[in-house]
């Protein structure tokens, strides 16, 4: 019974007819059909005008996004446990040339206002200090909660008092905006630019880069071919993401995702680090209790020596979730 | 009737099958059984160790290969007319860190030792001028030519005097390859680092990069990461070129592309502007005779005022290829 | 007798005056007085609202400049011979992130309207090919000739149609202005940036970057300190560049330097290269002639098999000129 | 009274005339006479093989010999309050192309090997996360005490177990190695490369790289050109630092430095944030306790709300530092 990773799960069969369809011998790179489809797909999703590419990962993904946002010399505020910082080998460092990732604390890996303001005020020397740019935020955080609509509005108002860009890493978007009732404005806020994850949701290997600014985009269309991710089947990119806003899917494996870490965390209770509000749960569990949930069956990440990472995903079997929730009640 | 680009074929049966194969829930990024077993299959193709790394496009590969070779303050020889000078939107500055391409001339954007020399004797004046570190060269070339072995084996004999390493853009490796009697071993010489091309001959998404000193890959692995090109369900990509490799079907494809470009050149003879050797034909044309060509139903991108590319794959239908040859031949 | 290049000059005795002058514990970096100073002389100097830093060499004043137009995705049209592409061992693609110099042809490595043109001509393929974001001219040229203000607003009119910013590299700008007849502004005709070199007309280590739109400044103020040219005891380089600046110092010592130049040049008029127009000549010897040069007490550096450069400077005594121009009559 | 930074002390007069001395017109960049003298005065004075670089600042000082030893995906583990990675604007972003620093805590802005370690320990994700790949220190530290051999040698030998290079800031280094008795080798103890100050000990605008693995320097000659660091007069950059090391004038000036701090320190001992071991105080001293300092003619900077930063040089005048040692004293 796994619960090591979202990456794990399987595409979905819709995504796969989408796939298939789409081998049409379409033009190539961003030029087909389902390319061109995505700019007024999202648009329609988010109620406002937006631009929207595909690329492969996550990373590739929040650097491109950054890239339009940040100068060489330039800084971006996020959390000491963000993804950028953490997961990504430097890489963006080195999309955005060396600038700098500026660090802030904050309960379950969220970024609050005040510590952002702390950061801003300690940049009081001119050049002799890297000028922050913009903001990073994740949504759903790397702790499993979720920016709710007036805490994204506050740090857009932050943002846009200092002059910055706000992204948002969406890695798990889809699991965020399920848990605040599935509307994605809500979900994204006052940001500029969105890494809409689709990987974890049911997808192959595309992301989307959503901006909500479209002029911005043209700067990622040339990195994003600088940095070798402008795929010459661009079709097969395309299709997995609309596959998935088909319908609301995107949502709706979100939703089943969600649903399974809340069967899981109903025996957990007195164990988790942080609320269980999209689909990570962070437990503590001690050695002997690792053992006894593996012994079990259960296949998981220890996330540190005294706490397991436990994550579900649209494929969980509901019944494994509540048999996980079980055994670990049963402690 | 579609001669536009082997971009545009189709994914071959065996691919997509292979690829639903792989959607086992397997662990994550390149820890899968399929991405473990490409060192060794690449080995056996090679008949010496190899280690082998999956990226979703030949930009990417060739960067990651020549970030191994060349330092930011190096440089990279390699043909005025070569994908990475031109077709790249400077991804290798990006990813060398401002390395320079130093661009040699050659008929049929061949390089040749002299053209390389000549460049080389260029470099005299100690730290002002970049230093050389590395020879790039295209096996097929931009214009569809292939480099004999002991073509292969001059550059290789100046690289290592000149002890800088040699890089081969493989993106129609496998035209090469078959063009050369379907030895591997043979149509690579002595290139430290191959550009080994799938994307173009049956498959979706997915190069290697393979490296004949295996060490040298290491670094590539962090780069890979570091670019965002380690993607999370990477035994999709690991799939696609396993099914090629499996019954030597990527030299059966392109044979069939080869044989196709062959009926095509036998009606163009006469006015071809190099031989035809891999599946790409560079053929004179006016305005007039372009236009009843397409008239005739032939898809087909113009190169220059005076020449259309013409280009097979090993999905062009036999019959398709000899009415073109035909089509042109009745000009 | 020196005839090497103008680097090998001694500082000014004026120049010395004014370092020790600034000798005196002002506050660090570019906060003192005479860092102060500069908008304000380059303003009055060309006539306009000018924006002015301070660095030590010309390859950072050049890579600081062109910091502010190009982007690192984005292309520098340069001429095939410029300083920045072969002699700055790859600066412009370290201090631009790997952006690309697009090089053009023209004789005495002057760039004429239609080189670039042609350059622009080739730039078709949207985001697989670099985008030309700026023209580096350079004023003297490499070989000694000098833009007239109309070739100059030729230049300007064709960046301003094609959106592209205007750099000139002036490390030997003094020359060219003092050619033209010492109006600064008809020399810099209508450059967004000069790099205004100092270093080889009586300076020690000091060049100024002028921009003529002072916001561009701002960034640029960042990168230097970011590339390690912010010196802390800054005033000793702005010391050097008003003291050169007084009373138009830089311009006599130029015309001096030119006038030293045209007396070799009387001795050398079917054999030059070039017309003699700055501080440069490039004289047509042959083995035995460079010889009998050398052995007369003439020290020069060899530019090929068939030709010498001779540059003079500030300090070349008349005598050593007018004798080594009858010394190349006499071969 | 001026305690604001040894930035705004004199040029030593034994600085000045070696500067005169050396306008003799040798030849450009460091092949003059007496660049070529430094590796041979600085291999005597730490009695082991060293190769020396000449460049303007410290900044970029530190981040040459950090090229040296850190990839473009590598990491630096240094102190959260060391200059790298505070005053440098993104510095060695910028020459390590986006390597990241690692920050660790410490008293006094000094590295423990135990601190190092728990960083080290925290690298464990492989591809994922950024791999250590130096050590920098800083001899004396941001808060002007100083590393013991002892301390130095366990730094070293962990840096060695880990495959990791040492580097040290020596902005200071002439105060730590008064400090310590005079003895270069001793304060310098394992490190690889030295970041050896003279700007703030009497020079004008020049500090030397000091590489005791004499082979790597090589690529810090082309980083130095390829930075703009390369001075076409480099003979008054070497100048200086001959004049310095000469009969220890770079040991009596930091003597002279650091005793004036401890005529300062004697008045402020219950005051002191650290302890006093080179040429910088850190004093509590609220808003009235400074307008009273400065109202007594003493110039200094505020470090924070309720610390001030004093600094002498070796152009201190003893008087006053006795005379602003009462006066805190007296407070």
């Amino acid at each position: 019974m796994q619960f090591l990773s979202d990456n794990a799960a399987p595409v979905h069969p819709q995504v796969w007819r989408a796939l298939q369809a789409a081998d049409d011998g379409d033009t190539p790179y961003d030029t087909d059909a389902l390319s061109r489809e995505m700019d007024a797909r999202f648009s329609a999703l988010f109620g406002r005008e937006c631009a929207a590419l595909w690329v492969a990962t996550g990373t590739a993904a929040n650097c491109l996004a950054l890239a339009t946002m940040v100068e060489p010399h330039g800084g971006v505020i996020c959390h000491e446990e963000s993804h950028i910082e953490q997961d990504e080998c430097g890489a963006p460092g080195f999309y955005l040339h060396g600038a700098k990732l500026m660090l802030a604390p904050g309960e379950g890996a969220k970024l609050s206002p005040e510590a952002i303001e702390m950061r801003l005020k300690g940049i009081t020397r001119g050049v002799h200090q890297v000028p922050a740019q913009a903001i990073s935020i994740t949504q759903s955080t790397e702790y499993g909660v979720v920016y709710r609509p007036r805490e994204l509005a506050a740090i857009g108002a932050l943002a846009g008092a200092h002059g910055l860009g706000l992204h948002m890493d969406g890695a798990r978007f889809a699991n965020a905006a399920a848990f605040l009732g599935g509307e994605p404005s809500e979900a994204v806020g006052p940001a500029d630019v969105l890494s809409f994850g689709f990987v974890k949701n049911g997808g192959m290997g595309a992301e989307a880069v959503v901006f909500f600014d479209p002029g911005k985009a043209e700067v990622a269309r040339w990195r994003r071919k600088r940095a070798g991710h402008l795929q010459s089947k661009g079709r097969f990119l395309a299709a997995q993401i609309l596959a998935l806003l088909e319908d609301d899917l995107w949502l709706r494996n979100a939703r089943a995702a969600n649903a399974a870490a809340q069967e899981v965390a109903g025996g957990a209770t007195d164990r988790l680090l942080c609320p269980v509000e999209a689909n990570e749960l962070f437990v503590r569990a001690d050695a002997a209790e690792r053992a006894a949930l593996r012994e079990a069956g259960f296949a998981f990440y220890d996330w540190n020596d005294s706490t397991i990472r436990v994550v579900t995903s649209w494929a969980t079997d509901p019944a494994h979730a509540a048999a996980f929730g079980k055994a670990i009640a049963r402690l």
